[in-house]
């Protein structure tokens, strides 16, 4: 489907037109007969023969912009002197830093911060080692560990590549929770390695948000590392993105006036967010779910996990969902369910498929950046449809998750996080949605609405602070 | 020996009393009498009856500023409300923070700083892995990296309680280089573990920076780190002290007269740092060295050496000292030397050892906090003393150095740190004490000397990108 300009395809480009000519009427004339869109518009020197121009324009890719700035050569008398990409622009040089939070004027300064002065400090903390969570950064720090293995849409393009995502979630949970991330792109991909190399980094750390690791081995380093450790640890590919889809569903629920008992849920794709959703719709009360993947339903007699060392995670799904035996494709199962929940691949349902739900179906299609249905063909006959992009309504964006989870974990001091903690996340998140706000286009709240961090780390901490937290009544998936 | 007050057993107390008693006067009184001395005093709220002062002073350790607070409260009236501890203030919550370099306001920013924006970014470095310098906070970032085994003087205390130390070094990176450093506290002494550990969270920095790791480990841990990562690996406790060493006696050798080639020196302690120091020594032209360690003067016979299994660093020392074969104790071996260098421990060396050394001797006593020989009495009979202490004249300080060498090892993009930056960083730094300035009680710069940083900085980006720079040729100590 065709993309609409966007300004993350952002370029501004400084031209030199003669002062008294139509150029300038003519940027944007050339600029909007090619697809793209000018955002600003700046004389940044004018003459009596000569302007300097900065027009910022958006396009729709990299070979758009190309195409347009080409065009712009064309016109008569039109000197284009520079090109800057502004994504590239705000990247240049990293996007965070470190900065120390007290000036270090003199010499008392320094022997306050640093010795003679730290070594009380550093003996304080040894006496009592639960004081590094008062005395130093560990209180409000969390790292930020991929392996580059899984990135965005991308794949595995390794820890290098993968550092500008990084620093961008760590901008993000400053900006929305006011936490203090860095980024660990790690140089294995090896699962006993980075089990250890994330225990050995822990001290200084009050939580690990791990990011962009594949499936299977985000499962069993997840798990191993939630075994050895004092602080949570969050896969948050699987678990911020399972509780946004939980919050989105009982919206869009209240929308078409079902109950998350009653309906048949069907999901495509098992990877790590398509088990994460799984578990946490199970334990939400979902009681009638299906999970297709690349070879059809999943089901107990399918031959691969007929096998006795078939897929563990596969064979889990098997055991519970689809307590009616279904087999076949996707497209049979979707016939007359109430939900689908895509987390899998561009166009693997059709409109037709979507039509044939039941009355008040809700469709979340969620590959990125090419849904499994394209929206608008499933606004035809579906009651709620949510995507992940930005450009549709109804943005399933983890952001809204991660920092409030985190943000409520911190203040908890908590050193686990539990399906508990994430239930109550959801239903947070989806409760800043007001009765008089709520709608088919509005189902989640906008990753700007000041109100969503808060709400979402107020539930955390108050799930990581009851009794039950922490104890295998929590429980985790 | 007595210790001076000092800010960093700082206290501030609020009191309130009569507002027109004596009470006030007395405070002074009581707090110069006991000892302290009052570095501030305010007065917060003023009534009729009552005045609200927030006193600070300064005491000479835990138990002095208690002692001093209790005589406080012995003053007739005198309501003693709050005592908070300056130095613990600032380490409340940590001491340093990771910020964003840009806002994140709206959907726009967001779609730059993070999907789908970024996705383009990350292309690029997965295409040209150079990139991540010049497009992440890569090419300004330091892994600051502790296993809490040799943490000040305090020994072997742990990760978390090495954490004040590392958050300080990161603040100085920033305060004196600009660099973005971020403490990684290792729950691992694990020599292996250390080593794939740093190896793996590599990627994301332009150096790496060990601290506090106990010997003989942190030679090994060193050595292999180089061997493997393309990034400069500098141990700070060895070569910033032997650089910092290194450039005071050059600039002592200034004051007495002397060339670095005729002198005698003799050094006192064979760890991390002294092993370190006497590569440099030797490195810069040194050709009369002598170690004495716990055992006394290491020479090839000595019999914990002459086993087959005998300590390795220590075998070295002996292939490359002590041409004429002395035996026999420190006091010995200083007789008529022209340098001391101590890094062991305090009071190995008596006034009347260093009144036995050659005219013109140089005594460096860099034992924290108690030096190997009281500076007061060395000063009688040597010509220049320097301590590691604060509040003697000439203070051995590793911040002189090692912000500066890496601001040119990261301006450099250089993959390793070898001899020749460590030299150039020395005679770099002694250079900044100008022929006027020079004298024997200035033969190293302040700390907060604005030309510092720059002047090692520049000596070590040149020397980094020399065309021998990374070869063989520059050899590495």
């Amino acid at each position: 489907m065709a993309t609409a300009p966007s300004v993350s395809y952002s370029m501004t480009i400084r031209l030199e037109v003669p002062a008294g000519g139509p150029a300038v009427s003519q940027i944007t004339t050339v600029v909007e007969s090619s697809g793209g869109h000018v955002t600003g518009l700046d004389v940044t020197a004018s003459g009596h023969e000569r302007l300097r121009i900065d027009v910022t324009i958006a396009a729709s890719s990299t070979a758009h912009a190309e195409e347009i700035v080409q065009k712009l050569r064309g016109i008569d008398e039109m000197d284009v002197q520079k090109v800057s990409d502004r994504t590239f622009l705000m990247h240049l040089g990293g996007k965070i830093e470190m900065t120390s939070k007290h000036p270090i004027r003199n010499r008392d300064d320094l022997s306050m911060v640093y010795t003679p002065g730290v070594a009380r400090v550093c003996t304080q903390i040894a006496a009592n080692p639960d004081d590094a969570r008062r005395l130093t950064v560990k209180r409000n720090s969390v790292a930020v560990v991929t392996d580059g293995s899984a990135v965005l849409g991308l794949g595995n393009i390794g820890p290098a590549a993968a550092l500008p995502v990084m620093e961008g979630k760590a901008a993000l949970f400053k900006r929305f929770a006011g936490i203090d991330a860095w980024p660990l792109c790690l140089d294995t991909q090896d699962t006993d390695t980075i089990v250890e190399v994330v225990k050995a980094i822990a001290p200084g750390f009050a939580g690990i948000n791990l990011e962009d690791i594949s499936a299977p081995r985000c499962f069993e380093i997840e798990a191993r590392l939630r075994e050895a450790l004092d602080i949570p640890v969050f896969h948050d590919d699987q678990h911020g993105t399972a509780i946004v889809v939980l919050a989105a569903l009982h919206n869009a629920l209240r929308v078409v006036g079902k109950r998350l008992e009653d309906v048949r849920v069907v999901m495509s794709g098992a990877g790590a967010a398509g088990t994460a959703i799984l578990r946490l719709l199970l334990a939400a009360g979902v009681k009638h779910a299906v999970v297709a993947d690349i070879l059809g339903v999943v089901h107990a007699g399918r031959a691969d996990l007929a096998q006795a060392d078939g897929d563990a995670p596969l064979r889990w799904i098997a055991d519970n969902t689809n307590p009616e035996g279904m087999t076949g494709t996707l497209s049979e199962a979707v016939a007359g369910a109430d939900v689908f929940v895509g987390v899998s691949a561009p166009n693997v349902l059709s409109g037709a498929d979507v039509a044939a739900m039941a009355d008040g179906a809700i469709v979340f299609a969620l590959a990125n950046p090419d849904p499994e249905v394209d929206p608008a063909v499933a606004r035809r006959t579906a009651a709620v449809v949510a995507t992940g992009r930005s450009d549709f309504p109804n943005q399933i964006n983890n952001v809204l998750v991660f920092p409030g989870v985190f943000r409520g974990l911190l203040d908890a001091q908590s050193r686990t996080v539990d399906t508990s903690m994430m239930l109550a996340a959801a239903r947070a998140l989806a409760d800043v949605v007001t009765e008089e706000e709520l709608n088919a286009n509005y189902v989640v709240p906008s990753v700007f609405n000041e109100r969503v961090a808060g709400a979402v780390a107020g539930a955390v901490r108050a799930a990581a602070t009851a009794p039950a937290a922490g104890t295998t009544a929590g429980g985790t998936v």
